[in-house]
C-alpha cells in the first residue's frame, strides 16, 4: 500500500536489516523504524510495534533469519535455537508467529552446509511474499461483492497494517478500489480505538473515502439504510465457522441481521482452527481496564498527552474479543475463494 | 442523592440564588456553582453546567423566579417577560424548559397584586419537587424488576444528574439498592462518554457497585449470560410506543432481544409525545464530529488536556440519538406504574 505515494509493507528485510512501521505511533506520527539485531526485532514484536497476526509472523521469520545471519556459519544452530526460543517467547498466542518460525527453521535445516543463513533470508521472504499474495487473493475473491458506489462497514483494522501487505476485510475495499467507487463506514473500535486510528489512518493514506463513527452509531446507520454490507477480519474461525474477533463484532453481526445486512468475514488460512470444534472452547481474553480509563493524543499544538477519560476511581471490564456464531455469517471471504458456510472451506481447497 | 456524604440535588434555589453541580467539570472535579441573577443561570442552562430535560426545567423555573425576584414588585411583567424570552432561547428543544417556565408564570399571573415573586419562587420549587417526586415513583415502580443480586446494563447517563433527584433509568437501582445487592453495568456511551462520566461517576457517588464497559464489550456480556435487564432513559417516546434516545441504545435493544434479555425504557410523562403517531417523524440531529474526534481528561499528575483520539484528517459523522422500535421494547416504567406496552400509558393514567 501507499503512504504519501510511496509503497510500503508493515515489514520487510533489506540486507540484514528489519524494518517496519512503527504502530504504536500511529496515527498521529509515522516512522518506519530499522531492527539491526533479532533482538531489536524480538522487541518490536513484543511492544507491538508491529501488530496483526500476519505481519507479527512475517516479522518473526525476518527476526530469526536474522539470527541465523548473525550466528556462526560452520554451526548456527546453537545461536539460531536461543533466537527461536526468545522470539516464540514474545507474543506466544500469535499462531502466525510459529508458522513463520518454522518455515524458516526448516529451510534452514534443508539447505547445504554454510548456507543456512541464505536460506533462512530466502524462506522468510518467501513467508511474507506469499502472506501478501494470500492477501490480495482475499481481496480479487471479495471484490465482487462490492458494486460501484458500496458502502461496506468494518470494525477494528484489519487492513493492510494488520498484515504484510492489502490486509483481510479491506482488501476487497482496496481491489475494488482501482475500478469503483466504494466508501468504508468504520467503527472506532473501543478501547484501543484500532478503527479510529489505525484503519481510519490507512484509508485516508490510500486515499479511500471513508467515515468515522463511535461504535454506538453503527446501528443507527444500518437502520437508516446507509450500510450495504459488513465485513470484518478474525482472530480465529473454529471448525463450524463461529468466528472470534475483536470485542463488538458479536453486537456488528446481530445488528446486520436486524437489518438483513449481508455480513461477511475475511481471513487467510491461517486462521481458521480446524482443530477447535466451536466458540464455546474458546477462552476469551480479559485485559487490563487501563485501556478503557486511559486514552492518548495529541492537544491542539500537537504535544501528546495520556489523558484519563472515565470517571476516576471506577471499575472497568476490559474483554479483548468475542464470539460471533456461525448462523450469524452470510460467507467467508478467503485466499481460495468465497465460501456462504463454513463447512467447505476447512476441506482442503481442492 | 449523596456526594462525599452530603445531600444533593443537580440545582435548587436558596434566596435569590440558583445553585447547580457543574456537570462540565465532572467527572475529575465536584463544583456547585452559584447563579446569583437570572442571567447567570440561562448562562449555565445554555453552557450544559446543568443537563437532562429534568433538570434544565427546573434551572429554567428557577431562573425564571429570578426574574420575578429582580423586576418591580408593582409591574414586574415587562421584566419577567424578557426573562422568560432570553430563557426559552437557551436549549429550545427541552420540553421540560417550557413547562417549567409555564407552570412559574402561570403561579406569577393567579397571584395577588405585588406576590408575583414569591409565587414565582413556590412554584419553582414546585415544579423541582414534581419532578423528584415523579422520578421517585418510577424507582419504586421500577424496584421489583430487580431482584437480590440483579444486574443491570444501562446507557448514557439517566440517573439524577440527568434529572433533580432519583434519575430515571437508574431510579429503580437506588430504590432497590436500599434493601438488596445490585451491580449496574455502565456503557461508556461514545462518543460524549455520559456513561463512563456521569453514571460512573454519580454511582461510584452513591456507594453503588458498577463496572464500566467500552460500547464494543455489551453484546460479549450478554452473550455470556451476565445481564439480567437493560434499562435505559429517553428523550421522547412516541404514540406508539418508539423511542427516541442516545445514539446507541438501538444496538442495546437488538442484541438484548438477540439473547432473551429483558429491555425497559424509564421516563417520566413529559417523555411522551403523543402527539407523535411514531418514531418515523422524529429527525435525529447530527452533531459536529469534534465530539468523535476530541476527549478531555486528566493525565496523571491532573492536568487536563482535550486531545485528538482519532486519525488527523479523518472524518467522522454523529448521530446524537437512535430510534428504537416499540417492538423491542419489553416495558415502560413511569411514575404511573410499569406498562408492557405503550399503548395504555399514553391514555390519562386513572
Amino acid at each position: 500500500m501507499h503512504v504519501k505515494g510511496q509503497p510500503y509493507r508493515t515489514v520487510w528485510m533489506e540486507g540484514d536489516t528489519v524494518w517496519m512501521i512503527d504502530q504504536n505511533r500511529l496515527p498521529f506520527e509515522f516512522f518506519v523504524v530499522p531492527c539491526w539485531t533479532f533482538s531489536q526485532t524480538a522487541e518490536a514484536i513484543q511492544a507491538m510495534t508491529v501488530r496483526g497476526a500476519p505481519a507479527i509472523g512475517a516479522a518473526a521469520a525476518f527476526g530469526l533469519a536474522q539470527g541465523f545471519q548473525e550466528a556462526d556459519p560452520s554451526d548456527p544452530w546453537p545461536h539460531a535455537a536461543r533466537v527461536r526460543a526468545l522470539i516464540q517467547a514474545t507474543r506466544p498466542t500469535a499462531r502466525d508467529l510459529f508458522a513463520g518460525l518454522e518455515q524458516v527453521w526448516a529451510a534452514a535445516e534443508s539447505a547445504p552446509a554454510g548456507e543456512a543463513a541464505g536460506a533462512a533470508v530466502a524462506a522468510a521472504n518467501a513467508f511474507a511474499d506469499a502472506s501478501v499474495e494470500s492477501c490480495r487473493r482475499i481481496g480479487q475473491h471479495g471484490a465482487p461483492l462490492l458494486p460501484e458506489g458500496a458502502r461496506v462497514m468494518t470494525h477494528c483494522n484489519a487492513g493492510w497494517l494488520a498484515t504484510v501487505d492489502y490486509g483481510t476485510a479491506l482488501a476487497p475495499v482496496y481491489v475494488a478500489s482501482r475500478d469503483r467507487a466504494v466508501h468504508v463506514w468504520v467503527c472506532e473500535t473501543r478501547p484501543r480505538a484500532q478503527g479510529g486510528r489505525l484503519t481510519a489512518w490507512e484509508l485516508g493514506s490510500a486515499g479511500i473515502p471513508h467515515t468515522l463513527l463511535a461504535d454506538t452509531a453503527a446501528a443507527s446507520l444500518m437502520s437508516r439504510g446507509l450500510v450495504d454490507l459488513v465485513i470484518v477480519g478474525a482472530d480465529r474461525i473454529t471448525a463450524n465457522g463461529d468466528v472470534v474477533n475483536k470485542v463488538g463484532t458479536l453486537e456488528r453481526a446481530i445488528c446486520a441481521k436486524e437489518f438483513g445486512i449481508p455480513f461477511y468475514v475475511a481471513a487467510p488460512p491461517s486462521t481458521f482452527d480446524a482443530g477447535l470444534a466451536s466458540g464455546d472452547a474458546v477462552v476469551i481474553e480479559e485485559r487490563g481496564e487501563d485501556e478503557v480509563h486511559w486514552m492518548t493524543g495529541p492537544d491542539a499544538s500537537g504535544a501528546l498527552h495520556r489523558v484519563r477519560v472515565t470517571a476516576p476511581g471506577t471499575p472497568a471490564v476490559n474483554p479483548a474479543f468475542d464470539l460471533t456464531p456461525a448462523r450469524l455469517v452470510t460467507g467467508y471471504i478467503t485466499d481460495a475463494g468465497l465460501f456462504s458456510g463454513p463447512p467447505p472451506l476447512l476441506q482442503p481447497a481442492g
